[in-house]
């Protein structure tokens, strides 16, 4: 276990839960540096994948850098138009060819891999998104390193070298706040959306707690063709608010108020009403790294990695399967042990040894009242442990999509 | 009829069909400078369509400068695969902004309306093309000069003004071999086509006649999916060689030879095969006005014009309408008048006169034996002023996708 | 000689002369389709040379595909500005990587030799352009099939054999209408400009001669830095104008008329300004193969190859060799042989075999009075035999860019 | 004062300083994300300066999503080149129309200053790197929302309202390692490259401090125009290391070990040798917002905003604002204060009021040993409401480039 250098401890502050001001934000799944994220990490999957299908392994590659030029559009109750398409740039390194050992060289078709990706994962999840034509994807996938590969494939997974001096952090339980501002955005744009057509999927949530007072403030686009007029969109705007009223009281006691599309001006016509579903269409831009962190959150009260996690090839970046790994570990630990209050993991890699042999494996508890970290140290240092030992499964868990990344 | 400045007089050379040597290309359906031309002109036939139902008039637009950026592939009997994807650029200028008399501003999506045009045409004539995957389609249609404002609406067609010096040549009747040519890569894309998937759309016809030897050359692109070896390839072609020939022997009595894709090499394995049923896919690169001139043929033995037809405005163009009007017209009295061999109708522009009233209108005629030009003098005069009154039924044959262009 | 299969004969229609009607039209150096032939040229020989440096020979490649999408100004007497920046894509193929025989394999930087080109182009004739920023220019560049490689190098040129069916024509004596045409432009672009610095690049002039009145109508662009007012404008204009009647009158004694920037209309303020030059910065998009001819002039009373030549691969590109060939041969002809009133050189392949072979090579003559062609014949068939031995001269007078393409 | 709602109270934790672990990086100027951040920042002083100069106030623009599409290169000693070109894309909004009070329609060229702004950054910065040629630098400026107009303007700033809920966090004094590695970086791209034109500007620079062991890793790109071979290479490998080492020693009694380009494998020649002094020329993308902080800082011990601060708009984008201005406050007040060792300065915005009027400005303290929290409050409040109701001169210095953003 010495190898691992886990190491158990206090940590130097407040838990989040109790200081006094807290600020927690979630960019939805159709914000436009979200919806960049997720065509990266898409096209991350797809091309590993097809790596896999074809050579055995997963070969070099990283799309982390999906830039998207807002559109122009016309919304109008019952329905509006897009005038000028979305413009979305898919950028990144794959290998392209490759000889396998049995002398057959392989050409990976990279780029169209990456536009059915892409046109896959917007068809999904953005149905008045029409690819190519209300959004053109365009794409730019040059090549790395020839002399770097990578080894994940078909005889197992081999545990890579750290290649670069990173670092992950991941936290654990989520606060109130945060559970509140993570779960009003998943189900919105899940069980809300699917009675609730009117709802788009731009949907963006800032949750403000200062001491017992909650504020949950959501900037929620309103899709046009479901909404006949005026009151009709007040009535949608209600209904979210209503909506993430209740979720917000299954994860607190404490006081919440909610607020939806407060910048709206009703008497000016001014209204948070797409066409798309997605402020993409009108002026905002986006890219890949630039919103919530890789545990859905931007959280300000808490430590935080400025890596890109989405579209990153989780076979050894180590800054994608860190940050991925130490939340994944708090959340075991949590999960597993009573009386911890708060906890952060942090990894830090050693260049040249293996990334299951961190440089620091740091775990700061804080614990419940009547708590000692020394009654929890044992049981935490064998879930880190654990967990560090099964690091290629981060790995395989990214590639079969189990794992989100934004 | 004075106004009109129409001139009927022998031409000064040998009938096409009597000159020793012919030549005669035409580049099909599928060849990368032919889908730009389609593609272009799709887009422009959109593009009027809409501001018609939208605003009731043709405005400014000029969309005939599509470029295409081949793609790599990997065809393979049984069904190989794009590489990297075509890239494609439909570019012009169109009118994105329209106050109608009525005080109420237009936002007209030109941009959506020509990726919708390029989508629908890719569809509708390339079943194995994929938009957005196989083909990226981008747009870039800035705002031409804003004081032109063009009025062909509902109140019926006014006849424009000449604003250019421009030129148009027409020719009737179609040598054997030109027809030839024609029809067999028309036939070969409709109705062989329906019954062979295996043909791709890329089919580029070259006739050569010598005295009375037709040589027929035909590059045709086959499609790998329906190809299951070497042996079904080489039916392929002889299905294709006998159908061409059957269609020559159709329009003639010479003698005709029929060569099928003769750069194949068949031991080496170096044959025409393609995935998409284009060289586009594989390093043919494209562009509008490179190939067909309007009358669909490249015939070096007559007068052309440079004049890019495709994508034009047909409302005020004056290429693009003389172009197509000097056919239509070389057509109509090749078809109502007896004893003519040969015809060359040509018309040129006088700037600041309206467009039915050209500063020249010739028909420079050889006759049949035995028919004096002054036999066919007066039906002649007739026909060109009669066409040339209804030039606006030209503009409304193209918008309405009768006329083709290429 | 029978190799060459040349034939000298009679032409079957007037001497163009000797025509009633006449119409020529030559698009000068700043035309934004002549832009794109120029710049495609550049990066063709820039590549050739770079190849030649590198390897020792030309390899494949092909930069046919230039298109240029117009930019926004704000002219301005005294001085306006680009708006939005002209964009010019350079499209095509060329070879990235070659082994030479020492077993060293070269990395050619395609992309990089094809910008450094356009700029180079850009900076030597467009003074009131700048690269990068007045004109944004990108670069697409494929592989091509890398099976196809090319001998032009050190140990001397190699005849091709002719991969295609492929057609070249050409002309001469000149009109004196074409040559006053083609003069004008040539003049008013070199001494005329260096000093009247007012004068843009975009140059556009079209002749037309009825009988014995020539009819000069030239649009000139002229550059705002230079123009103070209406009345500079005014003479401006006013200097074109007798500069080009000077020119005429050297080359005929008919009655000529020049017409210079027709369209203006003073009262409106509606003149033909601009801040570069050329009317690519204000909505005239641009692509290669759409203007001049190989012998740099439209010439619809004349046989035309449609074949784009610029940016063609000069070592193997039949189309674009046999029309410069025929062209140089039509005018070694006219300088060495006396008696030809109008001559027309026809150059057709014979695939598979040597391009100094080829298929036919007509010579149509027409003789001046008085001359037979029996009287010309073998001196004509002499220059023609002459010239085709010598037909790899045309590659390198390409490739060194004493020929012109457009 | 209170309308401040200026809060100081101690921090609940141990000075960064005091922590056992510590990990800072700076990616330095010519680190693809650098690279982004500068040309972004560089757009967005032009078009602020622009629009000063031309309608007298700042209008609406956002160019903060620059995307950097490495390239392909090919070094050596001596002097290599670039194979592929770098495509840099400036993404944005920016007010195109203005109409002034005096009835007057101004046209901004936003596409051309950004390319120019574009253009005299890397001229400046980048000696190795052409403008055009070894980057193709292309631009996208949508309009914004046409209603939102900024004042700042010759009439002296107005303080505008917050239009969002926005964070910002500053801190001071750094640490010695943060101190190290800011300095390092800063000075060998100034002094240092001074007299070694090898070292390109592509350094990052990582610092970890445990206890009090700092070490610091240096991955420094060398210009191969200015290394002769392998072992100037070293000299110029071992010159960095000593400067850094000297640098570091300035600031800290620690241990310092110094790293430089430690992934280098000098036997088999794998070493870190550009062309253009940046990693951007071989493989390494990049875009805003994705490496440093706007203390010019990666600090993940400290509070980090995920705001990308270089592009956006100095005038009223509450995120750039209050992160420059936090950090302005920490650092005044240190300069300013005796008895602190280390300072967090928090801003939060409130949607409606003025944005020197925050929601929350926390400053969280630790004082020296022997200072009291209530010793130091009264100074501390009042420089947080001196500066805040300074906050347009942020906006001023901003716009005149005396602040950096990265």
């Amino acid at each position: 276990m010495t190898d691992r250098n886990i190491r158990v401890e206090p940590i130097d502050r407040l838990a989040v839960e109790d200081q006094e001001v807290e600020i927690v934000e979630r960019k939805g799944l159709g914000h436009p540096d979200s919806i960049c994220d997720g065509i990266a990490e898409s096209v991350s999957q797809a091309l590993a994948q097809t790596y896999l299908d074809r050579v055995g392994k997963v070969l070099h590659y990283n799309t982390d850098e999906t830039q998207l030029v807002a559109g122009n559009a016309a919304p109008a109750f019952g329905g509006g138009e897009v005038i000028e398409p979305i413009y979305l740039l898919i950028v990144g390194r794959a290998t392209q060819e490759y000889e396998t050992d049995d002398g057959v060289t392989h050409h990976i078709p990279t780029g169209r891999v990456a536009l059915e990706a892409a046109r896959d994962y917007i068809d999904a999840h953005f149905p008045e998104l029409e690819f190519g034509t209300d959004v053109v994807v365009d794409v730019k996938l040059g090549e790395g390193s020839g002399d770097l590969q990578e080894v994940f494939g078909e005889d197992g997974a081999t545990v890579p070298m750290a290649n670069d001096t990173s670092f992950g952090v991941g936290h654990a339980p989520l606060t109130e706040t945060e559970t509140i501002v993570y779960e009003a955005e998943r189900r919105l744009n899940g069980e809300y959306h699917e009675t609730n057509p009117e709802l788009g999927q731009d949907v963006k949530i800032m949750g403000k707690r200062e001491g017992d007072e909650i504020d949950i403030t959501v900037a929620a686009a309103m899709v046009d063709a479901y909404v006949g007029g005026i009151e009709e969109y007040t009535e949608a705007v209600e209904g979210v608010r209503e909506f993430v009223s209740k979720v917000a009281y299954e994860h607190t006691d404490r006081e919440v108020n909610v607020h939806v599309n407060t910048a709206d001006d009703l008497e000016e016509g001014s209204i948070y009403l797409t066409t798309t579903g997605t402020s993409a269409e009108q002026g905002d831009d986006g890219s890949v790294g630039r919103g919530n962190r890789a545990n859905g959150l931007i959280t300000p009260n808490r430590s935080m990695s400025m890596e890109a996690t989405s579209g990153k090839n989780p076979v050894n970046h180590i800054g994608k399967i860190y940050n991925l790994l130490s939340t994944r570990i708090a959340e075991a630990v949590v999960d597993e042990v009573d009386g911890i209050r708060d906890l952060r993991i942090r990894l830090l890699s050693q260049i040249g040894r293996p990334i299951d042999q961190p440089h620091v494996a740091d775990a700061h508890v804080i614990t419940e009242d009547g708590v000692a970290i020394s009654d929890v140290r044992p049981e935490v240092e064998a879930i880190v442990d654990r967990e560090l030992a099964d690091v290629t499964d981060v790995t395989r868990s990214v590639i079969e999509g189990e794992l989100t990344t934004f």
